[in-house]
């Protein structure tokens, strides 16, 4: 039996994690289920980036190199994020975006099997994986003759034969919400001989992972979703240190270079995962990720990713929960996994008519998720700013928009530029 | 004969962009002759960044990519700088990093070689460009097979034959600050069958540029030098129209494709530049961009580049003749071209001994250029900040330094992590 808006209450009261709300600055009475998409703002970046801005950029200027150590922010946000995803120090470094760091590390994964096992030419991935992966992997595959063989999420275990050189997955689906199982999978890969190449883009920050305990060989992720780190921020990227210095990462820019300020002409690699860093570093950027990813780390303290994946799988089963008892007979599915263990921290919802305008229904009275075409509903739970009561408060304002039939609605139907 | 303090101040007091300075925060008695490694921070960028962190991430959030226009803004950006270089609009996107997009336009040049003149595997360059150039090109020869010809400025021109696939140059010299003849060298290049790929790290906002006069075929540049974008500023991309369309970029990320938000699983690439793009565009960093490209746009109504590029030869030619004339005798050379046609915004100085100690004592007394290894004193000239009172200022510390023999003093030779 689902609970009731006052025992929802009482959770909050008792939930260790609930301070960590006041680390963000969120407008009062607005429940943010789009986490998942783009984090909201810590209340420590405005001033964090007043402080670049003006003393570091504004009045050191160029010194700022040096005095203000902006070559060490991409190794040092790495080293921060290593901490949430089961990576050692100096494993990881924050750089570009997730999809310029797939690019690096297939192109690195795909040099490996070359050497090591040149008849496989199959990447074997999960259809509905973000467009961005695919495009990525397609792109490699054309320009290496390999092939993109994409499959439902129970078809992949069963390809992995022979002939597969890669297996790249993004661990929580960001569609369906459902959560591959790293550690069985990559296992199952490198049984085939095949490496694992993981995208972490709706897991860093949100579930806990461990890259070393499950023998992964490569993983990127997102700064912008459960990172909080803005809008576009930089992505990352992790090798496996029995990897990282194999090949280079064909983005052989001068910042991955071994001595960059020698400027000399040929290029030397970097070692370890500085090579996968190319362009000058976006410090602005940087420094606003750094913000974003001190927010979760915040939670080490209260028992870090394991408390925050324990509250998010309490989010999320109420909200699923309360959909099916609350808003029964109108037509929705949850179509997220209830198991815990597939289950990532977002919860979907379908429905054959009108998702999207339920969507905008709800956006107009503070309830912030998102549409998928063609009738998904997504809302994602960030377990540091989101609570029992809003997730209460959700339900019963979409068991509202379906009750009163306010979706139909036409201003709710209205396709926005983005949607 | 060179000017006195007061003949330089009276060349202040009549040049029409001298207000131009107003747009910058400059600490007072700062010389800051280094835009060419990092513009300055204009004033509307704090208060452009407060904006967007606090109204369109932190209250609007997610929203923000419709009602704010994210998605509009690179685009944006790049028909801003597309009046710059010579470029239509719609031509040209800001994106990633010069060193990122170096390598898909040096992609998507080898393409159509590959279509049109297999035979031709030859990619030509200057032995000192820069470094981050020199290392992607050399990452895709050796991905494609083809070899890199480094070469001294005089010699490029002759080595254009027919074996050549590629000419590819920064157009101002990073170190030297010696300028190529683009018109002549993209003839010279066509004349051979070769296609030529620009680096306007040191020309966008410094010099004028007309890349379709010149019938350029590809080219990239920098956001955070003369276009004071800010630290690790995006960068840019342009492709000429008639090549934009006939092949992919590598980096076939989603923000590349036709329709990003349909979520479709194979990569249909978008109508011109906007192929470019790679990953979820990086807000932040655009919106300091933009306010930087702005300060170069508000010298339009002034006569635009062409009079920014008067007072920039004016303030070069004015430093060398003064270092010349005012430090004679003390073993500095100007190793900048005195020619205005070879020179670009900024003057270069050798002196075999002592040259970092020299920059190291011009810093400590707020003259700010910097070094580089072994021998250079490097000075860039932001016709947009600097005036000539500044220039001949610099000089006198330039002569104190070395009248006094200050640089010898052994706090000036403790070498920063980054020089």
């Amino acid at each position: 039996m689902p609970l009731t808006r006052l025992q929802a209450i009482a959770l909050d009261s008792t939930d260790r994690l609930a301070p960590l709300r006041e680390q963000f600055d969120i407008a009062d009475g607005l429940i943010y289920l789009d986490g998942n998409s783009l984090g909201v703002l810590p209340r420590a970046t405005a001033a964090r980036l007043q402080q670049v801005v003006a003393d570091e950029w504004g009045r050191d200027l160029i010194g700022s190199w040096n005095s203000a150590g902006w070559m060490e922010l991409a190794p040092r946000i790495g080293d921060k994020i290593a901490r949430l995803v089961g990576a050692g120090a100096g494993e990881l470094v924050a750089a570009d975006s997730t999809s310029v760091n797939l690019f690096k590390v297939l192109s690195a994964a795909l040099a490996i099997q070359r050497a090591d096992a040149p008849g496989r030419r199959v990447i074997v991935s999960e259809r509905s994986n973000f467009p961005t992966d695919l495009y990525i992997a397609e792109s490699l595959a054309r320009e290496q003759g390999c092939e993109l063989a994409l499959l439902q999420a129970d078809e992949i275990a069963p390809r992995l034969r022979g002939d597969v050189a890669l297996l790249m997955l993004t661990h929580v689906n960001y569609r369906s919400g459902r959560m591959h199982d790293m550690a069985a999978l990559t296992r199952a890969a490198h049984d085939a001989g095949a490496l694992a190449v993981w995208d972490l883009a709706h897991s860093a920050g949100a579930v806990p992972v461990d890259l070393k305990q499950a023998g992964a060989d490569f993983a990127v992720g997102c700064g912008y979703k459960y990172l909080n780190g803005g809008p576009g921020a930089p992505a990352f990227v992790w090798a496996h240190p029995r990897h990282v210095e194999r090949f280079w990462q064909p983005l052989a820019g001068w910042i991955g270079h071994a001595a960059p300020f020698e400027f000399t002409p040929g290029y030397r690699p970097a070692p370890g995962i500085a090579r996968y860093q190319c362009g000058t570093p976006p410090i602005l950027s940087l420094a606003a990720l750094e913000c974003g990813v001190d927010t979760v780390l915040a939670a080490e303290p209260l028992g870090g990713m394991a408390a925050l994946r324990a509250k998010s799988l309490a989010l999320t089963r109420l909200f699923a929960d309360l959909v099916e008892a609350r808003c029964a007979g109108h037509g929705l599915a949850v179509t997220s996994p209830r198991d815990d263990a597939l289950r990532g921290s977002q919860v979907c919802l379908a429905r054959p008519e009108g998702a999207y305008a339920i969507v905008q229904a709800l956006i107009a009275r503070g309830v912030i998720g998102d549409f998928r075409a063609p009738d998904v509903l997504r809302f994602g739970f960030t377990p540091l700013y989101v609570g029992f009561a809003d997730v209460w408060d959700a339900v019963e304002q979409l068991r509202q928009v379906l009750a009163t039939q306010q979706w139909r609605d036409a201003r709710f139907h209205l396709l926005a530029a983005v949607t």
